[in-house]
């Protein structure tokens, strides 16, 4: 039995989406049981919606972090908050891994106060699996570190390595994205974090990558800035949500389509599973002792529930002793080279 | 009768590429001729090529410059280039634009030293007219400058929005793009621009703007740097390359959907024509006292004549005098709400 903590508050729409999320989420997965934090505004709601099934667990806390929140009064709420209260539960052990759909920045910090961070890291790396034509890219960062140096980038690629190496068994290949693939090209943040990879993990790292390589899906990890990642991830996702829409438009537009929509929807919608963002709408932080996934603040129901699910695939495998083995593997690496 | 200047070398394919495009753009547009820029060694295949059509001239250079050329042959090969011949037409006002396949880096140095850059401006900044819901958006800067400082951003803010209004004759709406909406949101440097821009540009400047408002079509111009610039790019024509390539095969995977090719195969084609990065293959060098289109190092003979049509659509109706003018009153109120 596989039991997650998830903070369901802070989301635009409120913790009924999340609500509906876990109780279809629970239908399909027998193995699973949930810890639901909720604020006492909610609690009886919850613990009501949920009443009799012996796989949820609802904890009663004092405050949510709220979008809107200040750091000053996140810090205030601190540990009396959902989001703390369901990092507790994964800390002390009573949960396999954390979801929450609220605030980014509060998540990171109290992720890194409660379960402590592997070594050299300072923050935890926004983490997320893109779907492209081959096989899934770890991408990171995502808007977590948006001013890195060379050092900071070497750190995510053993941190994506590891995770990688953790989830499939296989070494991982990882690739740094550039403004062009030739070395020399770029700034010297990343000219200097090439030469020290092709150094330090010349079986894993296989160069720059550009933009256009991101969907060609040949490789296993790709580091970025978190300004470049994050914004390069928004417009991906925004621009397949456009085409998506003209396809539909269009094909509607003829009456012969119309008649036919029992035809081409189906391979419509099968695209759109495939790159849906709602698929891959869970954002990893890594870097923490611990499996904590991030939902958007936007989610509905099926967001949460794809996240909930994207947990649960990324948890299941998962062994935080051999990630912290493989990433300290190659750090000591990396330390050991530096020192030649 | 427009005139333009055409560097043929340098593309990954040849120069063949570009005679075929230049042939065919030719015929349908009977107010264009057009100055060919070749080396001795396809002098006479270029004159062949031609003969008999008087909107063409062939001009025989004694060099070009590669893309694999070190900084310091492209020096030396200098204005005896294809390229530098090409600039030299438009700046002694022979042609009205030039479009060149040739090294992106040597372009700018030439363009620069060949026409002069607009006041305040160091470097050209690389700019492209993205498709999107609405109206195009002219984005910059796509990779000529890598790391920039607030001011840098603000000028690219005022050449973009001075290119947007010479070409529409229409305020121009600028964007900031950034990992968030909020101000305070971000690095350092986009944080300064954005509080300078709303304070010298506060009837254009429409503050941060995400990677999801990309494809919005409700702005005209689009300011980031040239490492964040690429990347999106980059990773979008990959993207939509991509999600048409899935619906051409889902479809084709269905019989009876394969016999109504006829119905679907324009709608996908029509979209294709929509978002195609061929149909934008042209990025625009803003800030040199001229029209200088660059089009992709491989570009086939289709990206080329479009990169020439796009030269066509952007020049025939530009003022260059009315570009200056306007960037300047853009510069000039900075200027003096500056030193405030």
């Amino acid at each position: 039995m596989f039991t997650y903590a998830v903070d369901v508050m802070g989301g635009d729409l409120g913790p009924r989406v999340a609500f509906k999320a876990c109780k279809k989420f629970l239908r399909f997965r027998r193995d699973v049981s949930l810890t639901l934090t909720v604020t006492t505004e909610y609690y009886q709601e919850a613990c009501s919606y949920f009443s009799g099934n012996p796989r949820v667990r609802v904890i009663q806390c004092q405050s949510s972090i709220e979008a809107t929140d200040k750091p000053s009064q996140m810090l205030r709420k601190g540990q009396s908050s959902t989001m703390a209260v369901a990092l507790l539960e994964h800390q002390q052990g009573r949960a396999h891994g954390v979801l929450s759909i609220g605030n980014t920045g509060a998540l990171m910090v109290l992720a890194r106060q409660s379960m402590g961070m592997l070594p050299d890291l300072e923050r935890p790396a926004l983490a997320t699996m893109l779907p492209t034509r081959g096989k899934p890219l770890l991408m990171l960062d995502l808007g977590a570190n948006l001013s890195v140096d060379a050092d900071r980038l070497v750190q995510f690629a053993c941190i994506g390595a590891a995770w990688s190496e953790t989830l499939t068994g296989q070494p991982a290949s990882v690739g740094l994205l550039n403004v062009g693939r030739e070395s020399g090209k770029g700034t010297d943040c990343v000219r200097i974090a090439d030469e020290n990879l092709s150094e330090l993990m010349p079986e894993n790292y296989q160069g720059f990558q550009e933009g256009d390589d991101l969907y060609k899906g040949e490789l296993d990890v790709l580091v970025t800035d978190g300004f470049a990642g994050n914004i390069t991830l928004k417009a991906s996702e925004a621009l397949s949500d456009w085409l998506l829409e003209l396809f539909n438009r269009e094909f509607r537009q003829h009456w012969l389509m119309k008649w036919f929509v029992w035809l081409w929807l189906p391979a419509v919608r099968s695209i759109e599973r495939r790159v849906s963002p709602a698929r891959h709408g869970g954002a990893l932080l890594l870097g923490i002792k611990g499996v904590v996934v991030k939902t958007h603040g936007s989610s509905d129901a099926r967001t949460f529930r794809y996240a909930l699910r994207y947990l649960h695939e990324k948890t299941r495998n998962f062994d935080a002793l051999q990630l912290q083995q493989r990433y300290l593997n190659h750090r000591r690496h990396t330390a050991s080279s530096s020192d030649e």
